[in-house]
Order: structure tokens, then C-alpha cells, then sequence
């Protein structure tokens, strides 16, 4: 006997999560397919180099990487972000610009595993890329609050902010070539507070007026309306720029789309990765701040550099979905509550196997979903053991004499064709 | 800059092919459902030890195999039988039995690319677990045709056959022993062809007599119904057995539900694999045979016997996605045809945006997918190239004093409220 285990950091997915799962990933293709983004994939190896760029010499422990059969070094997809640019470097002229896709499907990291951190995840991207400007900004970010709608989600907000406007202000006091330790350490605020980044930035910028600086630009936003904190940061970044017009347009479009309530300006918001140039934006479940941003994103002025010399600029976004389910989960959502694996369980009597196949057949022309209990021998007790676990409200017997219906919920029968009414009346309310 | 080329044997999927992938993917899902069959999920890495079984030593070339970070010996799976098996040894109780589950996901094998062949594939296997009867044989059955119909394939046949018979004839010649090389040789039939088949029957029963019997066996069902070839088989095997009941019982079943016609008893099927028991079955479009068989599967007495001591009989059948994927498109399959990325483009008139973006939101609200363009200030030219490639039937144009709707099909235009109307009910037909 071999033990039916699976590796640390990995899990099987059974129908009561899968379920849900699937059920969220549809609402999400069709809000995705309602702003004409459409699908690609593409494959999950592919050669290290191209995931990692040149250099990548010492191995990643972050990866699953390794030599092929034919020797070559290939890795396993850690992000949907890098494939998608490689994409674009590939099919450019193909799929032409601007072009929206989403990419909803696995990734996987060695990371250690830790509590709702796996090995083995699912990312679900969207990005506009071959536009710059605040209708696309604006699109995704509308795109996002429609989404979080479509999956019943009530309190949210989105935190905003724009890289190029910080970038000024950091100019200002001298700092461009901090910049990035800079962004990474305000991107700790959330995780390490205040006294921890004062310190850090007072090492990085070796001033503890600077680090003040920072920490007054970084807190802007508290207390302050969207515009408010916009005409502060534009204040403190030295008066009206590109930057701080492109995130007035921003605010002007949400609010004609009568969104704006669920964003808010939030100039602690940086995001770690160096590629973003323009806005940036966090998302936060207001029950369930502590597990963090389950929708991350920006704009980036360039995605495919490492493969072709053409501009890809562009702006995206990233749903964790695991994470997302988790929050869902311990906020109780309805999406997830319904685990029903069919609306109707019927049963044959001994010798009536023939007819039920038909009953069933009936009602799925009818856009039920039928299970069929498949030992006509078993008792009772164990039927309804089925239809309890699979969620299933209804029992349909097929006797020789005709059929009965049970609402297991209130325990009501009913014979015949009365009986077929009743399930199909439930199912349309 | 880096050569943005993906692996030997692995490809991208574009918008234009993973649309109607994902459409097909969901008609499939949504008739497994309406059978009761659930959703699960697996890890794509397990331990080879887990996928392969004990003794696994030398490395398997057909197979994606390495050491991890831990110095664990993985293995990505190669199939969605063999994860089942361990799923169902690992949480047998959890889900219950009978339990139908369906798996549609990636699979990967080192193979030798070839046309239509690659090493990263689409799996869509259904199974039922802990049930032994005609009935769950009939369903799987069933489910195969309603799949095939839904996906709106319109010539099809089901070859069936029973290697539990096929064994009582083979024990009839004294080959118990050889029967798992005789399978094997029988299965080539198609490849191959009779005469090359009798030369290797020959070598193996060591008399041209036994070939010449398995010969007129597997060809029994020629010039023969249903029904007639199962009375030969019959009598070729030694008169009725539980397995000749249960072909009777299955077609018995598939008459009462009418759709006995899509389904040959075909005793040259008999599946490569030895661990089939009762019904085997392989699905071939009439018009195009040479791709082979696009759904196959069969009846196994034990399917987690690696893993777990309890006895799993069940019953599953395999869709090869790519394969039937590339097969739909050779039959210029309607399904493959409507590649629109969405219904209407909007396209705002500078300064219009924020217009637009309501406009566009109105019409998703009552169900349409609406694609705005984005770079308000391009030609008319690059804007009717964006609506030919993504198939958009319909252009909106937003500006200060109304909008306009032009049906790029026939080049009529309309104004206003009327607009609007004559995409919805375009929509609606």
C-alpha cells in the first residue's frame, strides 16, 4: 500500500469547496467577458530563463524548477504577470492593441506554507494593455467594484494611489535614487505601523526630517476626502502635474459612474514591485482588513520589456482567489453557501431503473439538475443520507404505480405529476 | 532581450481559441451537473512514489519528473485517473459513495510531439465510484450522448464492448494467461489492420487456429445489430453469463431512454488497459474516424486498490479536449464559430468618456458585453480593424449631442433610444 498523500503545501479540493469555487470563477469570466476582456492561457512550464531573465543563474527557492528529460532548465509559472508579457512579446500583432485579456488559472511558489499561504494557488488577472490613460485606468477600476458586486460582496474599498506622484515628491526631497527602498518600506505600514517604517525610512534617507516628510505624504489621506488628499499631495509634489491631472480625470469618471464612495485616495498604498509608474491600488474587505489587499494592481509603463523592444504600457489587476475564498468563507458568504450537487434525487424502486432513467431525463430537459441514487436496493437511511450530503432538497421516487416527491426541508409529499410541478415552481423562484 | 519562445511541444492558447474552449468546457459542466456529478480538484504535482507506485526506480521518459527544493521526488500527473484514485483513498468517507465526480484540467506527458499531439493537454474525465450495476453503467453512457449532443455534434457512434465476456471466451481457448497480450494486440485493430493482427495472434497463442477464433470474435459484430452480435458473443464465450446479462440489461436501458441508435456492440474494443472489468467503450465522429476516439473509458472493479484495502468498483470515461477540440474545428463546428468578444464597441468622442462609460455600463446591465475603445482619438480606420478582430457585430459612437449605432454587418445606422433597441433585439433573437 502506498499512503495517499499529497505534498506539503498542496491540497485536493473537494465538491463542497470546488463548488463555490467554480461558481465565482463563472461570475468573474462574465463580468470579465461583459467589459470585452477575453480569455487566453498559456502553458504552465516554460524555460527558466524566459520566467526568471537572463542571470538566473543560483535556483530560486521560490520556484519548482528543474531539467526536463531533454535537459533543458524549465520552471513551472510563479506569477501570471510574466507569461502574459512574454505573451504579448509572442502574439503582438496578432491580438493588436489595446487589448484586454483575463487569465484566471494556477500558479505555484516553494514558498513555506503557512496558514491560507499554499504552494500551489490560483491567480485570476486582468489587464488592459496598448492604452495610457484615465479611461483605461478608470475601466479597470470599474471593472474591479462591478466584480466585487457580482460576487455579492458588500463592504469594500478600494485604496488608491499613484506611483508617479510619489516618484515627484520624492524628487523634491532629493530621494530619487532611494526611491525603491523607499516604496518597499512605506509598503510595510499596514504590516510592521508607523514606528517601525519612521525608523527605517530615518536609515534609508539618513534624516529624520525626511523620514517625517514621508510619513506626512504617506498619511495624507487620513481624515481627508479624495480630492482633499489629492490637492495635498499635489501640494506637496510641487503643484498640478501629469500625475495629479490624470488622477483628477480618474475621480471625475468614477464619480460619473456614481462609484466613487468605494475608493479612497491612499498614498501609503506603493505597491513593492518596481514596474508600476502610474496608479496603484489595494483592496480591503472592511470586516476582514487583517487578511490583507485580495485585489492588487497598477500601471505599468512598460510590460514586455524583457522581450521585445516595442512599449507594451498597460494597467491590471489581480484577484488572489484563495485568499479571496478564505475571506468569503469567514464572512459567510451566500455565494458560497449554496452546495447543492443537484436540485432532484431519484430514486427507482427494485425493476423501475428504465423508468426513473426517464423521469430524470425529463427533468433535466427542464433545466433541473437530476441525480440518480444508483443501488435500488439500499435502504432508506442511507438515501437520505445521500440527499443530506449532497445538499439535495428534493426526493423523487419511482414506483411501479407512479412517482412521489418529498421536500426533505419541510417533509411534504406529493404524487404525480403535482409532484413534478412542486420542485419545477421552487426552482424558478 | 530574451527570446520569448515557449517549450517544445507546449503552446499558447489565444482569445480565438480559448473562447470556444471555455464554451465548451462549460456545456460540459453544465450536463455533468444536470447529472449530479461534482466538481474536485487535485494537486498538478504529487510524489512520483504516489503517481507511479512502488518501484518506480528508473525514470519514466513519458513523464515531467524531479527532485524538489526539499529533495522530494515529484512528478507532475500525467493523467486524472490516478489522482482520483489516491482523492478517493484519501477522503472516501468525506464525499460518500456512490460518488460522481468530473475533472476537467491539464495533463502532462514528455511524449514526442506530433501533429494534434502535445505535451500539455486538456483532460475532461467523469467517473462513478461504489456502484456495480447496469444502471451506473447506462448513465455514463447516457451522459456521453447528452454531452455530445450538447455540444451540438451531430454524427457520432458509441462502440461498446465487455471485456468480462471477452475474458470467458479468451478462458474458453485456454488464454487466461495471454489474455493481457491479446487485449493489447486486439486493441490495434484499427492501427493496424486484421492481417497484421492474425500474425501477431498467431505468435502469441502459438496456433493459427485460436487467431483465426479471436479474429472471428472481435469481427462479430459486423453485418450484425446490436442485439444479434451480443447473442453470438454469447455463444462464442459459452452461453449466457453475468456479463451477457448485464450488456442486455445496459441495452435494454438505452432503448427505453431512445437512444440506443448511437451505440454499436463492437467486440474489437477492448482498451489497452488491464485494469478495465466490464464495459469498455470508445466514441468515433462518423465523418471523421481517422482522429480515432475522442471519449473512452470503461468498468473497473477496483479503482484505488494502490492506495486503500475497500474495494472501489466504478465506471468513467475520458474526453480528450484537444483532440475533440481540433475534430470541431476540422467539421467547421458551429460551436467553434462565434468568436465575438462582445456585442457592441463603444466608441466615445474625445471629451465623451465619462459618457461613454455610463453608456456602456447601461448596456451591461441589460446583459450585453460592451467593449469600449479606448484611444478616443483614433482613426476611423484602426477603430473598424478593433471591432472586424474581435468579431464585434455593432459600433456605438458617443458624442456631445447623442450617440449613433452603425451594424457593421449591413452598414445600417440608427440614432438615440432607437439605437440601442436595434442591438437588444439583435441580442434577444
Amino acid at each position: 500500500m502506498i499512503d495517499p498523500v499529497v505534498l506539503k503545501g498542496f491540497r485536493d479540493s473537494l465538491p463542497k469547496d470546488e463548488i463555490p469555487k467554480k461558481r465565482i470563477i463563472r461570475k468573474l469570466e462574465d463580468v470579465f467577458s461583459s467589459f470585452g476582456f477575453v480569455p487566453i492561457d498559456t502553458p504552465v512550464l516554460e524555460y527558466t530563463e524566459v520566467l526568471l531573465g537572463k542571470g538566473s543563474g543560483e535556483t530560486d527557492k521560490q520556484i519548482f524548477r528543474f531539467k526536463d528529460n531533454g535537459g533543458r532548465d524549465v520552471a513551472m509559472r510563479f506569477d501570471l504577470t510574466v507569461p502574459f508579457a512574454r505573451f504579448m512579446a509572442s502574439h503582438h500583432d496578432e491580438v493588436g492593441v489595446p487589448f484586454r485579456r483575463y487569465h484566471i488559472s494556477k500558479v505555484w511558489r516553494g514558498e513555506n506554507p503557512q496558514k491560507g499561504r499554499y504552494r500551489e494557488f490560483i491567480q485570476c488577472d486582468f489587464d488592459i494593455v496598448g492604452a495610457d490613460n484615465a479611461l483605461s485606468d478608470t475601466e479597470i477600476l470599474s471593472l474591479m467594484h462591478t466584480s466585487f458586486m457580482a460576487l455579492g460582496i458588500e463592504h469594500y474599498t478600494f485604496h488608491i494611489s499613484h506611483r508617479g506622484l510619489f516618484s515627484l515628491f520624492l524628487s523634491k526631497l532629493g530621494l530619487e535614487e532611494k526611491s525603491i527602498d523607499v516604496l518597499r518600506t512605506v509598503d510595510k505600514l499596514r504590516k510592521i505601523g508607523e514606528d517601525e517604517v519612521r525608523k527605517l525610512l530615518t536609515d534609508i534617507t539618513g534624516s529624520s526630517d525626511k523620514a517625517e516628510s514621508i510619513l506626512s505624504y504617506i498619511t495624507a489621506g487620513d481624515g481627508r476626502s479624495f480630492m482633499e488628499t489629492l490637492e495635498e499631495l499635489e501640494r506637496l509634489s510641487g503643484g498640478e502635474s501629469e500625475a495629479s491631472k490624470r488622477m483628477r480625470e480618474i475621480y471625475s469618471m468614477l464619480s460619473a459612474l456614481g462609484i466613487e464612495k468605494s475608493f479612497v485616495f491612499d498614498p501609503s498604498i506603493t505597491r513593492g514591485l518596481d514596474y508600476y509608474t502610474g496608479i496603484v491600488y489595494e483592496t480591503f474587505l472592511d470586516e476582514l482588513p487583517s487578511i490583507g489587499s485580495v485585489c492588487s494592481g497598477g500601471r505599468y509603463n512598460d510590460l514586455a520589456s524583457l522581450y521585445m523592444k516595442e512599449k507594451t504600457p498597460g494597467v491590471g489587476s489581480s484577484i488572489g482567489l484563495d485568499r479571496l475564498l478564505a475571506a468569503l468563507e469567514e464572512l459567510k458568504s451566500p455565494i458560497l453557501h449554496d452546495t447543492a450537487t443537484a436540485d432532484v434525487l431519484v430514486v427507482p424502486t427494485a425493476g423501475m431503473e428504465s423508468k426513473a432513467m426517464i423521469t430524470a431525463e425529463k427533468l433535466r430537459e427542464k433545466g433541473l439538475n437530476v441525480s440518480m441514487y444508483l443501488l435500488p436496493d439500499a435502504k432508506m437511511k442511507r438515501i437520505y443520507a445521500a440527499a443530506e450530503s449532497g445538499a439535495i432538497p428534493y426526493l423523487l421516487t419511482v414506483k411501479e404505480d407512479g412517482i412521489s416527491v418529498k421536500d426533505l426541508r419541510t417533509r411534504e409529499t406529493a404524487e404525480g405529476d403535482e409532484a413534478i410541478e412542486r420542485i419545477l415552481k421552487d426552482r424558478k423562484n
